[in-house]
This record gives C-alpha cells, structure tokens and sequence, in this order.
C-alpha cells in the first residue's frame, strides 16, 4: 500500500487525531453490532466459510497487536501469546493459522476474555498513537487504516455469517426483530441506459485509502454497451424460477450446473416455500414473506449468470460497471441505514442506474485478476488480496450491511462462483448492438 | 423391557417413591456435572460423535417428556414443542432426528432455555409421580427406570465428549483443575488368573433393572482361558508404542491398519509428544505428564487388540468377561469416586483380578450382537439398542466417569472398533493350553 | 496350517501325483472361465472390489511363484520381476501392494503376457513337483494346496466381478447366451426342520485340507432352534419390497438404514424395473425376466437382516448352520453345474433342508470371528483370514458358482454387512420357542 | 459460427473437394495414432479427465453420425442405436451422457466394434459429401469443418490421456520406443522482447475456420510490456524446485498452497527422482532421464505462476501473447514433426520470440472468459466452448502433440488452474517499468 492516506491531510497530528477518533469507532462499532446476541450466539460455525461473531471480534484485534503493538509498541504484552495461533486467519507467512472450519469448536477463550482483550489492545493503542515511535508515522498510520478497513470488512462478515448461521436453526432465530418492515412498492420497469464505450480509466487514484488491489488507475477500451436502471428484483427472479430456471441445463455454466445439481439448489440460498404460506426468506430480522419488491440477494455467480442468459442479457464487466459507477456519488443503504435488508428500487426511473451503491452486491463477468501494473504490499500484509487472484469473481457497489465509509467506486469484492451467502444480487448488462 | 424393575419390591408405592428420589438425584447430578462449565463450553461439539454438553441435558430431558409426558400427563405443555424435533437423538420411527453433526450449531435454545425446560419436565414429572394414572404404574415405573439408566449413560458420553471437544482446543481447557493428583505407584506384576471353562452362564437374570441387550440369560461353552490380574498399564503400552507399534503391520487387523495409516495414528487418543517435556496426557484435569502406574486409556479396539497380538495374547471374549466378572462385586473407581481420570492397579497382588470395574471400559473380543433369545424393547424404545446390532464391538466393566449404580456384571458397552474417544482400555486373556 | 492335507494319503508319491491333475485341472479350470471373454474384457474394474480377470489370472499365478518357486526352485526365473508388485493383493508383509482401486488401469502386461506368465509357472511347478527339494514334501504339499484352494477362490471372484463390472455397461453384455432356461416352477412352501440345540461341535476336524478360521473344532451350545426347508425366494422378497421394505426404518439396523439412503436402495443389486417390462435381473447371462422361483441373490447383510425381521424370523448364526449341515452331504449347484445362476428350490419338500449347498451363499447372524484355540499360518500366509476378522459377517454353504470340490460344511465366507456383489441370499430361523 | 469456411474459396465444389480430402486425412490420423497400441490399451482410463483412446475414437465419431449423418442423411442406420448415449461427451441438451469417469469400464463396444462404426460413418460421410442435400451445402460444411477440427482435438488429448494413463502402470510402458534422441544443447539466455502497449486488436477476423470463442476480433489496450525470448527450461525450473520452490507459501496463490499441499506435489506431474538415476521424466517414450534444456513441461497454472513469482516477473496476458504472436508465422514443432516431446528452445537467440508456437502450450494470467461481443454457436453444439467460461486460465500457441493444421494465433485452450496433464508450460513476461 502507497502512502497516499496522508497526502490529503498536511498535518500530520490531524490526520493522526482524525484516526483515533475513527479507531474508537470502528472498535465500537464491532461490539455494538454483537449487543443483540446470546452468549451462545457468539460461537457457532454454520461452514467453514462462516467463522463465529467471536473469532471475528478477536481476529480483527489480532491484526492490532501483530501488525502495530508487537513491532511498535515495546512494553505491549498479550493477554495470552496462544491467540497469536489461534486467532490468524490465513497469513501462512506469519505462523501456521488454527484450521478454519474449527473456529466454532473454541469455546475458550470466553467472550468475556476476548472483550478484555480487546480493551487491553484498545488502550495499548490509544498509547501508541498518543506517543508514535518517531520516524514511523506514516507507516503507523497506513497499517492503522488497514486495520480500520479490515475491521470495516469483518463487520460486513460478521452479520453474513450470522445469517448463515442463524439460517441452519430450525428455529430461525431473528438477529434483531425491532426493525421497520420494508416497503413492498414495485419499483420502475427496467431500462437501460448507454454507455458509448471506447478508452476510460479505472482503477483507484489519489490519496484516499485503497486496497492494493484496487490499484494503479489503468486504460481500459470498453465497447459501447447498455446498464440496467436497477438490480434485478425479487419478481424478476422469481419469474426465472416459475420459467423452470433451476432445471434447465442451457442455461448455466457447466460448473454451475454441476454444482446445483449435486447441492440440490432449487431457489435463491435463503428462499423457502411451503404450500400454506407461499415464498418467504431468511433474513437477520427472522423469516419473513418474500418481498417481490426488493432485489434479489443471496445469488451464486451461477444463478446470476444463469438469469441474465434467460434475460437475452448478460452481466457487465468490472470495467464497464465502474465507468459508471464513478460518475455517482457514493450514496444507498449501507449498515448505518440500520435496514439489514436490501430495499426495493425507487418506483420513479432516473437519469442514472439506481442503487449501484448499497443493498446488494452486484456480480460481474469479470474474475477477479491482477489490474496491469498491481504490486502487493510487502511482508505478511501482501497476502491480503493477491494470492487469492484465481478462480474468483468481482463484485461491485457493496450492500445493505457494508459499512458507509468503507466502500468506493473502485472496490472490488471477490467470491467463488458457487458463493451464496454474502448480500449478492446481480444488474443486467447488454452490448448496445445486442 | 420385561417388568423386572418392580419384583424387587412388593410395595409399589416404595417402589415409586425409591424412583422418584432417584430421580432428583440423576437430573440433579447432570446439572452439578455441568457446574465447571462456561456458557460457551454447553455449545461445542467436535465430531458428530461429540454432542455438546447442552444437547445432553435436553435430550435426556426430550426422553422423558416424550415417553412419559405427553403419553400420560394428559395436561402437560412443551415449552416449545420445535424441542421435539431438535433433541430427538435417532428414533427413526418418531419423528426425523435433527442432523447429528449439526448439534454445535443450535445456539438457540440458549442454555438458560434448556435449564428452564429441564425444571418444567421435571416438575411435571413430580406431579405425574404423585398422580400416576391408574393402570400405568407398571408402564411408568418402568419406562421412568429407563430415563434414569438412560440420563446416567448421558452423563459418562457428556464427559466423554467434552474432553474430547476439549483436546481441540490448542488452550488445553481443564474441566477440573482442584482434583488430587492421580498415584504413580506402579501396580503389581502382571499375573494370570485361570478359569476351567466348560459349560457357563452369562446375561442378566432376576428382577433388578438391565437392559434388553444383556438378556436372556443363556448358556455358553468356555474353554479353559487365564484373565489377566489387571488391566494393561500405559507403562507396558510405551513398551508395545516403542517397539514399532505403530508401524508393523503384522501386528494389526487389516481394517486397523488401514484406519491408522489414513488418521496418521502414532500413539493413543490424547497422549502428546514434545522433546522438551517428554509424553503427555490431556485429561479432564488438563494437559498431564503421563501417568505410567495407571491404565491405558482411550484406545480403539484396533490398538487394543494389536497390543495383544503383540504381547502374545489376545482379548477375552464377553462370556470369558463375563464368566470371572459376574463372581466378583461391582465395585471401583467410578464417578463417583470424583477422580475422573483411571487410578493405578493395586501394588500388591490380589487373589482375584484386580479392577474388573471402574477405572477403564475393557474391550473384548466380541461383536456386539444379540445374545440367543434376544427380544428388542416395544415400539420406538426398541430402537434403544438392537438395531446397533452389527459392526461394533462389546466393551465391559465401566470406567471412572460411569455413575456407580448404572453398572453390572451383565452391562454390555459397545462401540465401532475405530472408536477412541471413550475411556477405554483392555485386560488380556490367553488360552488356558497356549 | 497344520499338515492335514497329507494324512489321509500314506503313500507320498500317490498324494503328490494327485495334487499335479489337480493343479492341471484347477489352473486350466481358470483359462477356461475366460474363454467367452473378449480382450477389452479381462481389463476392467467396475469397483476396488471387483478385480479385472486378467488381475486374478495373474495374481493367483504370483502365490505360486512367490510361496513356492522362488523359494524351493532355485533356477526359476520370473518374465518380469515386476509382476511381484503388480500382482501381490495384501500381503503387507512381503512388499508394498499396488494399490486395489488402481487395477483396472493395468493394460500392461497383455492378456497374452499374463497367459505367457501361467505358462512358465506351470511348467516350473511341473518341474518342482517332479523333483521335490528334500525334506520339503509336506510344507510343498501344504502350500500347494493352499494355492490350489486360493486359486478356486478367485475362479469365484472372478465370476462375480464379472457380473458386476458388466452391470455398469448399458448394453449389458452377456458373459454366456447359450445357457439354458432357469425353471420358473415354484417351490415348495417353506417348512421349518428343528434341532433340539445342545453342545454341538463345529469347525473343521480331521486331515482333509480347510482355510485355519475353521479350526479347530470346538464345542457351542446351542438352544433349540428351527431352520428354514429352502432358501428366500425371489417371490418371498418381492412381497418383502412391495410391502415397503425400503422404506421402513424400523425393519433395518441402523447401519443399514444409513446405507440404504446413502446408496439409494430399492432393490437388490442386480434388479432392474420399468413399466415396459416389469421386474428384470441382470446376470451372466445378461438381462432376464426375474425368476420368481429361484433364490433371491446379491442381497446384503442388510437386507437379509431386515428380510427376516420382516418375516417375523432371523438369521441362523454359523453354528446352528453348521450343526445341521455337517449330517448332510456336500452337494448342490455348484459352478461344474454350468448354470451360473441360482436354481429354484425342489417342489416337493424334503425331510431335510434343501440347498444348504450350492445356489447362493447364506447371510448367518455371525461376525466373522476367530474360533476359541485359531492359530493363524506363519509369516505372510498368516495374512490369509485373520486379519479380516472384524467388521464383516460370516456366509455360509456356497453358491453357484463356486468350485464344487472347494467347499465343506465348515467353510467360512465373509464379507462385509453393506457388500452385494456376491451370490448371496439367506435361510431363515427361529427360536424353537418363538 | 458464422459462415467463414468457405469465403476463401468461390467454387463451392473445389471446397466440399478439399474438406473430402481432410475429412479422410484426418479420420486416418486418429487411427494411425492408435496403431502402436495393444487392444488392452484402448480400455484405460487413469481419471476422469483421461478417456481411453477407444472413447476418442468413438466419441469423435459419434460427433459426425450425430451432428451430420442423423440430419442430413436420411437413409443412415447407425450399428448400434445405444452408442448414442455412451458416446455423447456433455451436451446436456442431447439425452444424458454416460458419466465421464465410468469410460474406462465399457469393454463393449470392442475396439474391433468402434472401428467398424468409423468405417460405417465414414463411408456414410463420403457418400452424404457426393450428394450433399441441396441448399444445406454451407452447414454441411461448417459441421463437417467443426468435426474435424474436433477431432483433431481429440487426437491431442488421446495422447495427453494416454501419457497420464501409461504414467500410473509401474512398468512405465512407452508408447513410442523407436524415436530419437532430444537434443541436450542448452538453450541461448533469456532475453527479452519489448511491446510498447497501445490499442491492439485480439481475436480471430477473417474467413478462416476458428472457434466461437475466439471471435469476434476486438481491441484491448495494453501498457508496455516485456515477453520472455523462449520458454522456461527444465533446468530454470529446477532452479526454482532447488531454492525451495514448493515450501514457500509466500510464493503460491492460495488455491495453488492448499492443491500442492493436498496433493503433495513435490515436482512437475512426471518428474521422478531417486538417490540412483537422479530427474528422469516420464515421456510418451518412456522413463528418459531429465533433459534440461528442453521447456520444462506438464505444469499446472499454479506451478506455472509461482516459478514467475519466484523469477520476479509474471505471466503474459492472452492479448500480450497474441499481440506479438500474430505478427509471426505459425510454426514450430506439432504432432506432424513425429517428436512428441518439447525440443530444446535455438542454442542463438533471434530476432523474435521463440517457440511461441508448438513444443509447449504457455500458461497465461488471464482467465477463459467471452471476447465483448462473444456469440456461442446456436442449437446443442453452443455448448462446445462457451459453457466452460469460468475458473479456467487460458493457454497459448500449441504444443509438440498439436496437430499442425489446428493451431492459429488466436487459438484459445483452457484448462482449470490445478490441472497438469497437458504438454502445458510457460513464457514469463513482465512490465515494461518493472
């Protein structure tokens, strides 16, 4: 990661100060997002890829004490030097991580122990920022936004996994059951809107934070194509389904079609039917009626892909959904609207796609590569996006649980094709000669 | 189950009032077994063998709300008749089981949930007790005899399964750390105690409680055989370990052979090995350094029966067990006793075999299987143990986390030979003539 | 394998010119299976089990070469030194099998390399058997006949891998098409024969050859008990599936249960059914109409157990089955037979059990375990059966495919309670007093 | 695939002429491939991606009868209606394909059958060309193209599968004994190329035959690059192997880590080595020892991008590759130059890139996905490329068992990133900045 967090800020005690009030957010926020649980919600590990509310707690104070207090902060002492193993996710270059799809069988240390230690990492960090070892400012206050937005991306995480979690209850337990229902008005007919292609750049810029993979800005020479006004609804799927979507093999990717039939997938991840009471869906505040409204979520890259083949459409590039994006302000419903679900698309069209920003994740066409020119950062933190450049694909414009300040129009997010469980929906695309 | 329970005692409503104080004690026991525990140690569970210590005390809790509750408490109400559906443990013909391996995932109900539950059922159970309906005393008597033997089996897997779910943990949890330290005083020399054979009974007869399993008793021809004078200590398991155990085949039944090379065995379930500390033991007390007096414990019936081979002998069949055992009186290191880890054998020589109860379960040479005569229990309580009729293999005489009144000399243990996770040791037997 | 073989014989000579036409007979016996077979044929394996015929030509000419010509011919030169890895099945202890699931991808050696192999094997026996090495005669007898006795083992194997590895071919080759009809007359209806029970004695005795599980003889006790006049009729079990059999938990074992779901069961392994056609069965004569008349074959433990149960019977254990079949003599549909399929039972009953021999292995309620006093062989071909004896339930009496002088009243067949690829089926018994 | 076939040639007759002379050509090569074969080689199938040459001779056939001879020649009687299913590869929308890992157990049809069925469609196929149905001469010839094209492909993977299934015999057959030596001279240094980026254009335009995912011809920009003057040696990759190659995780791609460790790979898939004989690699010649100075072979994607780790540098992008191969003629050593096995790259370095073309396909960074533009060829045979766009990399410019008439510079192949049975290695580029 290049320097760029500071450059905006030409004093440095400010962008400093401006940090530490962000630290204590963030770390609050983390805890705040957990005060609807039982203690025994804290452990529980639906899949491998779902790690317990109290790994994420601990682990992004982990990423704190291994990559700030332990290099910078010399009297810094652990609670425990064994959180070290436990609590590493995957930096193989940094000792070997405690086996991912065990992270549900560690019922110590308790919550309360791994609270204590994120109040004792807190204050060693208040420490540390009020007194920065001299001549490492700068590469304090990068990995220090690193920590930040990796936090940012664990919260996102947190109420993803929980929802998996929750999902495999039969009780259907509701993470919160306090929150407004959400507005079944039909949105707009779909249309689209042109783009006229040719050379654009994308990629991030300037000083703001960025992932390393989201950089440097590069040229791009797109063909002119047609986006979606909005994402595709709940309706709009459904009719996919009632079409014999899920049964016709035309229609998908090979893998996709191997995956569905030997997962048995007949319906979004978190759609339910019965006779009695219709289509309903699993979601943080409990199963509720299937909002035809809303856009549909919960999608694999295969179900996404499969649609838009059934749509005569298909999904956009990375590149042509951020020529876009980057023209709009980056504003929806992110985690601080306090919704948890995706909402419907405004009933009256724009003069720009609606709602690339917020409530659902959009999937592209792209995998998930190497921009021309990408360099990792160094050490242990270049193995935080790209050894993971294969086999996955972008998605774009974050989700109704993604935290506000944590997404911009240059942020890719990655999945396995076969992913269902993050806030992922799809918009369509088209070549304008299409 | 034939009405044994009550010829014992001519007075029913003795007999009624003996059960029901037994029956505080065994609920009451469960709940004092789980009083070490922290909130999140009821929820893990680390194979689908190892139910969580909270799937324990609700599913002992769903037998008697299933079987005597709701068949003959005509007003009693389930909290919440979805418990039905989530504890049934695997009878098939009531109702579909919630899928074993996914018991670490109900994090609802919460544990306050189950103990409130626990207090319903058991109020419930008082009243039915002071108002049994008329003409079920038997029935009732009988099947509430079966709760308790079943809650008691409930006691011994709940620690049998925590220390497993605990040896996942790289904290090493003790479930105990006040207990005494366990004698290395080292036994006596293992001696040989002859039995002639010929024409014996086995199985339980008479009035007092058994399984369906341990009867008709019936005859079996023995011939001449010598039953060790105690169980096979881990010193002479070290010597069997370091004389290439673990790594000649010849030693080894081919399906034991084949289970060690693909888990990568090397030693038994918990013991561990470093440079620095030499051979250790994780125990219900924590991480320890092996104790080389006591016996060998948490092998799989592959390791016990390649120990024998190896040491020139072989295992005793159950009827040889049984034989010795059933002239001997039930007494040992049980839970009682508080210890919970096995105790050294005596360092003098006895004049019967030492240990035959308690301290280690024995495996023995033969498969679990119906004994001549064998009639499975009515309805889905037959499903308690004929239909594990195949493939497993009989252990015998308890061990040090079995309660003291649930054993007998007849008491038929079984698991599948790969099984190691019990407290499981072995005593070796030869021909009389070899 | 203690010197039996020979003491029926005084005179050496006359013993060893027997068992050279018997190793003639026995070894053209196995090239004359193989004559329908086309090239492509002897290569494949449809399972690990189901060895390719160009396997068993091979691997029963490797026993010789390893337990008899390299040891006792000091000039014999294999072709290939290799073959000794290729071709050794699971002698651990003399070098490193090749793996089992692996040997259906050995298209080197060719057919014609293998029956060049048999050809320079046989003649070095010829000539070992012309000039025995001193002092060696009875170990050469004993382990020629064990090789011979293997040899018959495999001409078995060979047959019922064939069926299986055909049975995935949609075109359903047939290994025979000039085999006449199978009679479709029906049987007599099933009577029961009782046995008073007692000490009875069982296993082998006396100096003819037998594998060392059947020895040595020894007494059991037995309760009175009854046994079935004839095999389970295709007919029996039709009725048996059409009640539901598939689909009633309560009538399996549990372990059976979950393999009928995992493997999907509906029927017996060979059953085929369509609209068009009703119920068909595949055999080595390929696809034919289900003969309501004969045995029911290639059943598992599983299904046997639960046919019984269904039948409101069980299944003989291997003493009551010997103890009645050791008083009759040796004979049935064996392969000499030439029918290759199980034929209908007689339409007269007669006063004693019919087919005990022959037609299709009996399923019994015995695990297949080692007999009170078994001694195991020396060095490798101490591997010959003791080192299966756990898991796998013990079938008795042969079927119609196997050698007719191969099988005895006290041989023991096993196989594991899931497998069907054998010609097996079942006999029922009860209690005298059920 | 739009109508380019023919365009280059105005004379419909001399065109149909040429494709009769190919079509015999190249249904003979398929054959005159096979002819060193033993029958019991044609059987084998070492994993489901590795068919036997008998399914490649038959499968390509199947691709004429069904496609072809069924549609358009109205009095064809195929020899057995059932190849149909056996032979259909995965057109899932033409009936159910028989399951890909079951090819190896079909000895029926006999290899004498399939070539009987390639007589038949050939002689059915001469006679559809002699008189061809009016107005469908374009789509015969598009078909007809499409089907020699496939199956040349299919003459590469015979060969491919064929390494792989040889590879797992311990005899290590060779399939070609009588071949030359491969030259041991060194290659020149490694020099390298410079492309000064721009707009470029990709993709197939024109009138020849290419497939529908190499069109349509389209720009992409490129930033200035560097390619590598010849392919990595086996003596460069030894290098990497010797520093640690394969037990650096800072060096892998996550999924590459998890396969290496999975699979344990230790060397490219046929490298051994042993204390005596040191690098041998197995060949379709047979075991040879290493030759280090031809183009290190049989990588998989993750292999292939960890040595360009390890060397500082990256994998060319597909359009970086063509970029500068479609400004050469293509040539180089393919399956007609008889070598079958990379040659050493020109002991003098040139003026261009070497060996862009044959010897060995060259891993690319970018993954299988649509050109803008992309349109699959309509009906079942849109399945043919477009279904695989996902978790696939690209591959480049042909290899030694390539038939020579197949490869252009737009020629996309693909593999998934763990496979390795390919003649698969790569060419390192790198920024033109770095």
């Amino acid at each position: 990661m290049p320097a760029q967090a500071l450059h905006t800020q030409n004093d440095p005690d400010v962008a400093l100060q401006r940090l530490r009030e962000r630290f204590r957010q963030v770390r609050a926020t983390s805890e705040a997002l957990c005060a609807p649980l039982a203690i025994e919600d804290y452990g529980i590990q639906g899949m491998p890829d779902a790690s317990p509310p109290k790994w994420h707690l601990a682990h992004t104070t982990w990423f704190f004490e291994t990559f700030l207090l332990l290099p910078y902060q010399p009297g810094y002492r652990t609670p425990d030097p064994r959180y070290d193993l436990l609590f590493n996710s995957y930096y193989l270059t940094h000792g070997q991580p405690f086996p991912r799809p065990q992270r549900g069988l560690l019922s110590r240390p308790t919550v309360a122990e791994v609270l204590n230690w994120r109040r004792v990492v807190n204050l060693a960090m208040e420490d540390l920022l009020d007194h920065p070892p001299p001549g490492k400012l700068e590469t304090l206050c990068q990995r220090l936004e690193l920590g930040l937005q990796h936090e940012q991306q664990h919260q996102e995480l947190l109420l993803m996994d929980l929802l998996y979690n929750f999902s495999l209850n039969p009780l259907a337990p509701a993470y919160r059951d306090d929150l407004p229902a959400v507005s079944e008005q039909p949105p707009a007919p779909l249309r689209w809107h042109s783009h006229a292609g040719g050379l654009v750049e994308i990629g991030h810029a300037g000083d703001g934070f960025a992932f390393d993979c989201e950089r440097p800005r590069h040229k791009v020479w797109l063909e002119p194509f047609r986006l979606a006004s909005r994402p595709v609804s709940n309706a709009d799927y459904l009719a996919f389904l009632l079409d014999g979507g899920y049964s016709r093999s035309e229609l998908w990717l090979s893998d996709g079609w191997a995956t569905l039939r030997q997962a048995n997938w007949q319906a979004p991840l978190y759609w339910r039917h019965d006779e009695e009471r219709g289509w309903r869906e699993f979601t943080l505040t409990g199963l509720q009626p299937l909002n035809l409204s809303a856009p549909v979520c919960h999608l694999s890259f295969f179900e996404a892909d499969a649609y838009a083949r059934w749509a005569d459409a298909r999904l956009p590039s990375e590149a042509e959904w951020e020529a876009v994006a980057q023209t709009l302000p980056v504003s929806g419903h992110f985690l601080d609207a306090g919704l948890l679900r995706p909402q419907p698309s405004p009933g009256v069209p724009g003069t720009q796609p609606a709602q690339l920003f917020g409530d659902v994740w959009e999937w592209t066409a792209s995998a998930f590569l190497p921009y021309p020119g990408f360099q990792p950062l160094g050490g242990s933190l270049g193995e935080y996006n790209g050894k993971f450049m294969c086999g996955q694909q972008v998605l774009r414009g974050g989700c109704c649980v993604t935290p506000p300040d944590h997404l911009r129009a240059s942020y890719r997010n990655f999945f396995y094709p076969h992913m269902r469980w993050a806030f992922s929906g799809l918009r369509l695309a088209r070549d304008e000669t299409a």
